[in-house]
């Protein structure tokens, strides 16, 4: 031990390797798990997320930290140690605000409530989550509480997942986005659907398995660094700088489900197994925030994955491994198919233009539960009302309404769903620098060489980890503020194309 | 937390829970791992045994054992709360003699140690890894300095992996052992050889492994709370009560190799699997010691898997996977060939009646170096000797000789082989017992009905865990001191048979 700054590291990976190990126990779970290994399973996780907890937050640990920040200060901000100073001290204090007993108790509430809507969904019975999900609002603002230097109920949150990041931003951002989106939804509806039947025949599983990894390997994923493996949810996870794996799953009557979602998990894996090496076993060895990682997934998979030039090289590549279902399948009609845009009800199944439609429906209505502008028993009707306003559509039941997603059953309620969009929203611009960095980039992914995006990729985003946050990584990468503006264009240009549709273009375009 | 116990029971969780969690980072390790990932894996390995380690020596641990002790004070034995205390305190004050000093240098010398013996074995130079030896022995002398109450330095060790056990007993039981195994090889090698032809040839590797699955299914092994992947060296690993995992590894060019591996890993598989529930989670839920652990991966994989009656039921299951290679394969032909004796160079090659002199020749030249009756550079010439000896073979070079076992190379010296003769010896003694209880069991055997043994077993070791010390589990198990009369009697039987010798009868037979 030299410095304060190692002394720092050692601590902060200690702490690291315990949340690893958790997170392989967690994989393992997802993947491979006998029935027989749940009991013990859980526990074991418990244990280290609490032996983590109590290691980040001792005294010595805030010593460690403080000391490092000391050594460091002055130094410029892009300067690892000083950003591991920055991210360290930033979490060890958001640790220390939350009470032992808090975190305990959400822990223990939030197990038996996704227990119980494990069986209120198929049963759509919102009723029986009513109370579990009151008492979810009710933690989740006293955690926000804690927080002495939060402005809003969300913002602890937020900060959490998107660092730098709070509601007012977000709202803003979103409310500019909606009034774009709800008039391209009702265009896009007027005009004829394509055909995606082809979509749908018999597709061999194993075929679509090897087509997925060949695929992520084209695309730069290093298998000699991860793997890949089935799982119900696909999810990508890391286990150190190199060891990223994704899952996937597939359908077999559905050529897309497992295709996209692979390329989606591979946009995640790329970034994280293009972080600086030497930030192996801290916490810098992270995307730096829920947004910024979703742009990663969402580039691969809408911006390339459903490009038009990406098929017109991968389409031969796909009839190789199915020549009946593709055989005479055009690129144009490809493209079309997997770019159909259809009001729906289900957020995971939607297209790329109605998808944030149902990412501001959940982010508007968990800040008002908890903001107390909504109570838990309106919460229903004011779903509806929102699918119905913004996409056409009504749940016929709350399965597919409110009891959707598991976010709000498994976790405290308020900066779960912002990511999702504030990638999409990313993931359009960063495309427009890189295009701008290197205009070879929309022509090259049309030969399959991928190279020179994700070279744009890794030296302005994926190599820096959790060196910046999302607001300045976006400056640095871009030379602008974040930005719809980009995403606005890119999805008016995309399906005005595809539906011989003339939008107006945004400010800006 | 209502009693002393439960007090104690928690800590002694927590405890477990991080080495189980270790333990499903090493089985990752071993099957799963992407190359990439060693670095971050070894690292976060030694972060949650030196949390283990850390957590079991604290003084507050101490003090509730000990509360616990003061609370169970009179109770039963076979009490679980008080085998409880006495496990616990037995681990934790063996955790505390030595410092962490020690066990630091111990594993940062050993890490390195094996990282030598990886290249110096193929390269048979012993010489590269005489001072790594040399400074392991003095180590390992100074491991068993700490412990207070050892008559002898390899005590601790063997106290450590076969508790209530010693140098004494070991070398007693082992030297009469000797003294009629080794007349036997001779009057065996004079015997002619048995066909093994059909043994070698070309054997499909899916079907094997689905043969393979078969037969321990049938022995009652629980895929719902285990499964089986694929390693270099086949082992079994337990998570939890409910996840008991093996590993086996597949040759193209040989039947037997994986198939009896399998069931050997599978003997030790059934043991855990079937150790009382309320147990997990506790240093209860685990076999008792090494020795009683390897005398069921021996007892299903030689006295059930090599016998004439498993195979007179077997072998047209085996028939059925494999027509061309066992179709005119006779039961008497197939009983022959599996059971050939033959002395060899490999330890974990050998028949049933050579091994255990290859494990006596480790345990002896250790004991002695642990001694310093024998110095680490006369350890070749030693090894050669006694091989020469006792088998009448000698390594062409080191690579098969004194550095063919990664043991005295990876871990301390002491302790690591009297387990696996240990683990013969008991488990004739233990299937005569079920024999003498159910009279039925070798006949059923023959018609695949393996439950009459497995329930004997279960009730009369396996449920136990380590509530019982190998040599009460053997003395209330048989109703006899641990002996290896019916081991010697158990050899002389069958291969006098198979081999068509009269051997005497041992004492006792």
């Amino acid at each position: 031990m030299h410095t304060a700054v190692d002394a720092m590291k050692s601590r902060l990976t200690q702490i690291d390797d315990l949340r690893r190990a958790a997170s392989v126990l967690e994989w393992d779970q997802q993947t491979l798990m006998p029935a027989g290994g749940a009991v013990a399973r859980g526990r074991q996780l418990a244990t280290l997320r609490r032996l983590a907890h109590d290691l980040e937050t001792t005294d010595e640990t805030l010593r460690l930290v403080d000391a490092a920040g000391r050594e460091t200060d002055g130094r410029d901000p892009g300067d690892p140690d000083r950003a591991l100073y920055r991210v360290g001290a930033r979490k060890v204090a958001r640790a220390r605000y939350v009470s032992s007993e808090l975190v305990g108790e959400l822990e223990t509430h939030l197990s038996a409530s996704y227990d119980a809507w494990t069986r209120a969904r198929p049963a759509a019975d919102f009723d029986a989550m009513r109370p579990y999900l009151e008492r979810t609002v009710e933690l989740s603002r006293r955690w926000a509480e804690s927080f002495p230097d939060a402005n809003h109920p969300a913002d602890p949150a937020i900060a959490e997942n998107d660092p730098g990041m709070d509601v007012a931003q977000v709202r803003a951002l979103f409310a500019d986005l909606r009034k774009e989106l709800v008039p391209l939804v009702t265009e896009i509806g007027k005009a004829p659907a394509p055909d995606t039947s082809f979509l749908v025949k018999d597709y061999d599983v194993d075929a679509q398995l090897a087509f997925g990894r060949e695929v992520v390997e084209l695309l730069g994923y290093d298998f000699q660094r991860g793997r890949s493996d089935l799982t119900h949810h696909p999810f990508m996870t890391k286990f150190g700088n190199g060891d990223v794996r994704i899952t996937t799953r597939v359908q077999k009557n559905d050529l897309t489900d497992a295709l996209f979602s692979t390329i989606h998990e591979c946009g995640h894996a790329l970034y994280e197994q293009n972080i600086d090496a030497s930030f192996d076993g801290t916490p810098l060895d992270n995307g730096t925030s829920s947004g910024v990682h979703e742009s990663q997934s969402r580039l691969w998979e809408n911006i390339v994955g459903r490009s038009h030039a990406f098929w017109e090289h991968m389409l031969p590549v796909a009839r190789a491994r199915f020549p009946e279902q593709l055989g005479d399948v055009s690129v144009d009609a490809f493209h079309r198919a997997i770019n159909r845009v259809e009001p729906s009800l289900i957020r995971t199944d939607a297209d790329e233009v109605t998808y944030n439609l149902h990412v501001m429906i959940r982010f508007d209505l968990a800040t008002a539960l908890l903001e107390g502008e909504l109570s838990v028993k309106d919460l229903p009707e004011a779903w509806n009302a929102r699918y119905q306003a913004d996409l056409g559509v009504t749940a016929p039941s709350a399965t597919d309404g409110v009891l959707q997603d598991v976010h709000w059953y498994v976790e405290k309620i308020g900066g779960l769903f912002q990511g999702y969009t504030l990638g999409n929203v990313m993931s359009a611009q960063f495309y427009d620098a890189a295009c701008r960095a290197d205009s070879s980039i929309p022509a090259r992914i049309g030969t399959g060489d991928y190279a020179p995006l994700r070279r744009w990729l890794v030296d302005n985003l994926y190599r820096h980890g959790s060196v910046y946050d999302p607001n300045d990584l976006v400056q640095r990468a871009t030379g602008e503020a974040l930005s719809i503006a980009p995403f606005v264009r890119y999805l008016k240009r995309k399906f005005g194309n595809l539906y011989s549709l003339e939008f107006e273009s945004p400010a800006g375009a």
